[in-house]
């Protein structure tokens, strides 16, 4: 008899994302810069990010299950954010569970989270550094993080409510960071399906009561958004938001490689914009040309708002003799002589 | 002193609309055959839809105050759906309520709503079928619909719930029809604004029971879907949902004519696709291709899903000898010596 059919797929998920690594592993021999021509390169640590969640936890049994059949080492890493009282005991709990299941080794990381961008970014962001640092002290060539396809349809709506366009509805990607270094092998995978395999695999699971404080965007998404959302739509929406998540990142990439060819074509001799070429470019093209300006010119990307562009853009699609424009970050953007001027002024 | 807040936003939504119409008017002197050199054309006949809900009530009012000054003939037609009891007295009312605000002609037209996709779909086709043949026999150069914001962001989630890629998170066009006809002059308008000039110009208003109605899916969107996610995600979420279509209408514009060119350069002297120039292609322009292929062979637009789009996309990327696969509409598209045929089979 075969392993249940929630810790088949959990298995499936993982194994997939470790073939891919070994292709990669065995296709770059620059790894091992010492490497004879005919020597393979040792096998690859592959870490798995856990908080002792049920998305992660199955991730980690999956792992642990997976990785010896192909050769490849599996470890572990748990961040102590420190937000909550007894959280350093929590890590080391999570750390006990990790070696439990075989990896090795496994590291508990605590941080300092900040304030900048709101409280989930900055946890976000310190537990990315973490884990960077994690990974590169051991020289892992991936680490496996357990968002599952809810958490995708979660922050494809996050990203519709700024309204900024396709890009900030791509959601995360399957395979991100630098060189490649996260996977997130359970993004078509549901998180009951994660809750379900932990279950019967009698592995236990800790509740981030942050999950459930309604003081949190995300979390207020989950419980009453979404829901609401499936009850009016139909319980397909969390598939729906998934794959918009999947097209509307290859739409971005090619109309962000579009712009980036399109923009040499667009400078005159002096490198500036000229107003006339870029009016020529379909708007989708032209306006990513002017953000792409407007960052290079030191405008922060995380305040520069479509509004913003769409102003710029009227510099060349509505032109009446306006005035300077001010961005973020100081810049400014203005016309001079049928040619975008944007610096920082 | 000047008109209520909101009577002043529906008029200047609206009188930006005719300026629009009555630029394109007179460059476009092909509309008057025999018109000689230095004659403008006779005045246009703009025609407002009007159920008698707010929204409409509001735009045909907003066109009646100001379309005289424009030396605009002003009209109106009310389609009668035949859905509930007394449709046929409600329409006359809207009749006389129009004809009370000066527009002249007014018609009452009554239609047969089938069943084909569903009834919100079947009484949508019926009524622009309605509106367009009252737009030729009245010789009307546009005719303005009363969708607002709100109705914007509503359609962006019923596109969303498709989960079949940017256009149909594109929702509504501002300009839209056989020859740009119908035009959306409260698409940046939020209901409320609509609702409040109604109630300050005393004008009645009639709330379609089929709008507070949970047995359709909008309905159950507006009452409780749209709400609960404004709860989870902030005031904004109409907006942004509204900015997000409009961006997305521009990226796959972009995306639909970049594959349009690109198609010519990916086929064979005998018209065939090619599948190594398809795979060199960004892959969401690659599918576009496909997409629009299958639907030249003959599949149903409305049945052609992302899924198949993506399996017809796995003959190129994933290449294991795969048999046919079956689209919608009894089209295949197989893989033959480095082609792709896709055809009726």
């Amino acid at each position: 008899m075969g392993p249940h059919p929630a810790v088949a797929a959990i298995r499936l998920a993982v194994r997939r994302v470790l073939h891919d690594l070994l292709t990669e592993h065995h296709r770059a021999p620059a790894a091992v810069p010492h490497a004879l021509p005919h020597e393979l390169p040792p096998p690859p640590l592959v870490l798995v990010a856990c908080s002792g969640g049920a998305d992660s936890m199955a991730l980690a049994s999956a792992l642990a299950f997976e990785s010896p059949k192909l050769g490849i080492r599996a470890g572990g890493v748990t961040v102590d954010h420190g937000l909550q009282p007894g959280s350093d005991a929590r890590a080391a709990e999570v750390v006990q569970r990790l070696r439990e299941l075989g990896l090795d080794p496994v590291d508990s990381v605590a941080v300092t989270v900040g304030r900048t961008g709101g409280p989930e970014a900055a946890a976000r962001d310190a537990r990315y550094a973490a884990l960077d640092t994690a990974a590169e002290r051991h020289g892992a060539a991936a680490v496996l993080l357990g968002h599952t396809r809810d958490d995708q349809a979660e922050t494809v709506l996050l990203g519709l409510a700024r309204g900024s366009g396709i890009r900030s509805l791509s959601g995360m990607a399957a395979v991100s960071g630098a060189g490649g270094r996260y996977r997130r092998p359970f993004l078509e995978l549901d998180r009951q399906t994660a809750r379900k395999a932990c279950m019967v695999q009698s592995l236990p699971v800790w509740d981030d009561p942050h999950n459930a404080d309604p003081a949190y965007t995300r979390s207020r998404l989950r419980h009453e958004g979404l829901p609401a959302l499936e009850k009016a739509l139909g319980k397909g929406v969390v598939e729906a938001l998934a794959r918009t998540a999947q097209l509307s990142r290859d739409d971005a990439d090619a109309l962000d490689s579009w712009a980036g060819q399109a923009e040499a074509t667009v400078r005159d001799a002096t490198g500036l914009l000229e107003c006339a070429k870029l009016y020529a470019l379909p708007p989708a093209v032209r306006r990513r040309i002017l953000r792409r300006a407007a960052i290079d010119a030191g405008a922060p990307a995380g305040s520069l708002f479509a509004r913003h562009i769409e102003e710029v853009d009227r510099l060349i699609t509505g032109w009446r003799g306006q005035g300077a424009i001010n961005l973020p970050g100081k810049v400014v953007a203005q016309r001079q002589g049928g040619r975008l001027v944007i610096r920082q002024g």
